[in-house]
């Protein structure tokens, strides 16, 4: 290794460090944190912020890019890991530290006052600390630059490179499409799901989660799992990726979802290279590509058959009196019921995307300046009316309930059905290469599936676009036929519906 | 206030946020962190460590401090708070940034190989790590200076002014004195306390622990107690105050005695003023007075009859099988027993300061260079055998039973007897000044001696020094026969022995 290049790994080590300490910081917050600690530690997570924001600027770093950038002794991974610096060091550079301060302490701020306006369901107590934030996004937006559309510059800290139009594109489609195969779904007789809010322990539940997480292979020496009001997975290395869970004593979908889908996430994070550290090869590659891990094995394997042949008579042996009377075909068909509900994290894979859409809709109108903050809940419930035809009796069960803006994550929410969409292209290509892979599930043994994963996404970090990480893996760019094609076999099952015909 | 005075207190608090930050992730990673998470951790650590130094010896700070040295217009509390920051900036100056991360990194790896020796119990494991540190820790006292002896630089920092020849000096008094008085004891028919290993179920030993920390006025919404294999006390800020606890089923004394002791030093990081954040009136003042209010709450509050007069109804009823039969007398006996032991945390308050001396001695050595890392074990137990007459059977109750070594603390553990010897002093003049003081105790109101101690301890910070403090609140400095004067009262009505003649 050069000397150029082993000074920049040093360097981006030592930002790593800081950034990783800082999400120490966050977990414990949202983990642990008594409520009085909440004012120190904000200004202590903007302090923090500030110190990563110099040191990513650092004039030395840009001479060692500067170098490096022209050294064609550097390995392709090498170049990459360069380039994505680069490319991240520039735009740090069109932050100044105030701004970064300022943002950080936003965000502290507006975390305690959303959970806070969540616990009263009054939107109006979260609303000045909102506003705050989108008028420090849309700067963020003008500090950034776009060429097509303002939110473009958001979008692309999430998910590089994508663009508004795109997906507004992309969402016009999935509407199209699903809105009728929703339909076609409530035309047929419905399953039924009451057992799911039978009464379930809380241990027994805890217990039941941690037997999932460990059967897909989520390291408990290089991780932990806690309880937190909204589920999340944060690393402060790949070899200590923490997973959060929330349980509901009478509904059981909270925990086992939040388990399965969290564990895919801290999967991808255990899987990164440990010698990348701090480097793009060793963080991963875009959200969506994160997410496409978490719903990969929450959807297409977690709410699949196999996976429940190989589970359910444990989770039965644990809740007799709740599910006794259920029977596996009951069961298998109560948990992929198609439902319009308030809750995103609750939702089926189907309507979920209504949920995302939504979200970006009214994210992309903030950023634009085309509504209001102090709108925001009746636009929320006209939307919710409109695409999914329900009533939002409450704030807390409708703007609220999620944690993303009070984060400042705006143009994040995209990447979840992207995400999902990317699994079921995944998904499609694991089934060819991997030999009997569903019987393996069934017979509870994930080895084959984490295996396959590991060497296709998790083992590259962030070397390659996800563009071309999708190539590699499937041989063509993200499409969302493989999303359909998937749902349309297994929901057709699930509600015996009519074969689709050839020319649909 | 001045603007080049705001300027110093943003400073400050800039780098007491960053210490803070460092304490969050020392406390996850001896309350949570997986073991795998340990390496990158130390790294993260040790990088921290840098920042803070970098930050601490920056010159702008320097030339700050220059200026206010000379401003006169300066409050008194200002004043000392340039000079205690004047104090550490020139000593910090002496530091290079490779030396502090080199030791950061050789802490967090000594942690770990103690904690790995001690459940092996295996000293060897450990001796290799300790040895490093031991050889940095005497570079630290070249770096720092001294005039008459190496071990002075280290012990400044725990408690300032201290020297190293007093303290001997006050250690054989100490020794003269006890040991004649511990066998006076011996000589007397004993009391017994089998009862305290009888079994105490973990959850509700748990829960009588919060009932004594909330009744002391510890503050769980700033504050939080979790369980750790050695209990200690940290802080993240005046409003986010966290205490560990070790539970043992069979041993109700660890979980009792480390609440109270561990509520004591967090009553007091709890009472310093949020508004001097950062600054030495918004720090505490040594660990001698830290160590203090924990065994003023442990010692003469936590052991004397007025505290479990309010307290032994509610522990016999959360365990009646355990103590069913045994009376208030007995209970009161049995805890206060006078025995030589092994385990310096479960010592008795006359006995615990043999523990402390002998560490006291080792230290020395090890510093002066007289003796070996690897000769350890065999001195430790020798001196166990001769200052206390037992035997050390294993590492793990020996030389490898306190974490304080492996984090770098020596010049720490003297501060334990002189904590002691203050707590003494200052409840006695409690006692004189607050008003039924015994009688509060009993009807298990402990709000007078908390504000007592707010206004004459906590309020201060590190604005006075040891010495000033002590003659404030007593009228005099540290007197060792405030100690003897307790402990002969006590002890003789204890053990029934003959009144203590006048000319002893």
């Amino acid at each position: 290794m050069s000397l150029k290049y082993e000074q920049f790994k040093n360097h981006l080590q030592k930002v790593g460090d800081l950034k990783y300490a800082a999400n120490v910081l966050h977990w414990d917050q949202e983990v642990y944190m008594p409520k009085n600690g909440a004012g120190p530690r904000a200004q202590q997570l903007a302090t923090l912020s500030g110190v990563i924001h110099e040191l990513s600027t650092d004039k030395k770093l840009g001479d060692l890019l500067a170098e490096l950038r022209t050294d064609s002794t550097l390995t392709f991974e090498q170049k990459r890991n360069v380039e994505d610096a680069f490319d991240k060091y520039t735009k740090n550079l069109r932050y100044d530290v105030s701004f970064v301060q300022e943002m950080s302490m936003a965000v502290s701020e507006a975390f305690q006052s959303w959970n806070k306006a969540k616990e009263a369901s009054d939107f109006s107590m979260f609303a000045p600390h909102l506003e705050k934030l989108v008028k420090l996004k849309r700067q963020e937006t003008e500090i950034l630059g776009y060429t097509d559309h303002p939110y473009d510059a958001l979008l692309d800290q999430f998910e590089p490179k994508a663009k508004t139009a795109d997906i507004t594109a992309l969402f016009e489609d999935v509407k199209s499409v699903m809105v009728d195969f929703v339909k076609e779904i409530a035309a047929c007789p419905q399953n039924d799901d009451a057992f799911m809010s039978a009464h379930y322990d809380k241990d027994d539940q805890w217990d039941f989660g941690i037997e999932l997480l460990t059967q897909m292979g989520y390291d408990f020496d290089s991780g932990r799992q806690d309880v937190s009001s909204h589920p999340f997975t944060t690393n402060f290395s790949a070899t200590d990726v923490r997973v959060t869970t929330r349980i509901n004593e009478n509904d059981l979908n909270e925990m086992i979802w939040s388990c399965i889908h969290e564990g895919g996430h801290a999967l991808y994070e255990q899987g990164l290279p440990t010698e990348e550290y701090g480097l793009a090869g060793g963080e991963y590659l875009s959200l969506g590509v994160h997410e496409s891990q978490s719903r990969l094995w929450e959807n297409n394997v977690g709410r699949g058959k196999s996976y429940w042949k190989a589970n359910y008579a444990s989770l039965k042996a644990k809740f007799p009196e709740a599910l006794g009377n259920v029977s596996f075909d009951q069961f298998y068909r109560g948990m992929n019921i198609v439902k319009p509900s308030l809750i995103r994290t609750n939702a089926d894979e189907l309507t979920y995307h209504f949920h995302i859409i939504i979200r970006f809709e009214i994210e992309k109108a903030l950023i634009e300046g085309s509504v209001e903050v102090n709108d925001l809940p009746a636009l929320w419930n006209a939307k919710y009316k409109e695409y999914l035809d329900i009533d939002v009796p409450s704030d807390a069960m409708g703007v609220l309930q999620d944690i993303h803006w009070a984060h400042g994550g705006f143009g994040y929410f995209p990447t979840y059905s992207i995400g999902s969409f990317y699994a079921a292209q995944f998904y499609a290509t694991a089934k060819e290469e991997i030999p009997g892979l569903e019987a393996e599930i069934e017979a509870g043994n994930m080895k084959p599936l984490l295996a396959w994963l590991r060497e296709k996404v998790h083992a590259h970090g962030r070397i390659y676009t996800a563009d071309e990480l999708c190539e590699r893996i499937t041989g063509s760019k993200l499409n969302f036929s493989h999303f359909m094609t998937y749902a349309r076999a297994k929901y057709s099952e699930l509600y015996a519906m009519a074969p689709v015909s050839q020319e649909a």
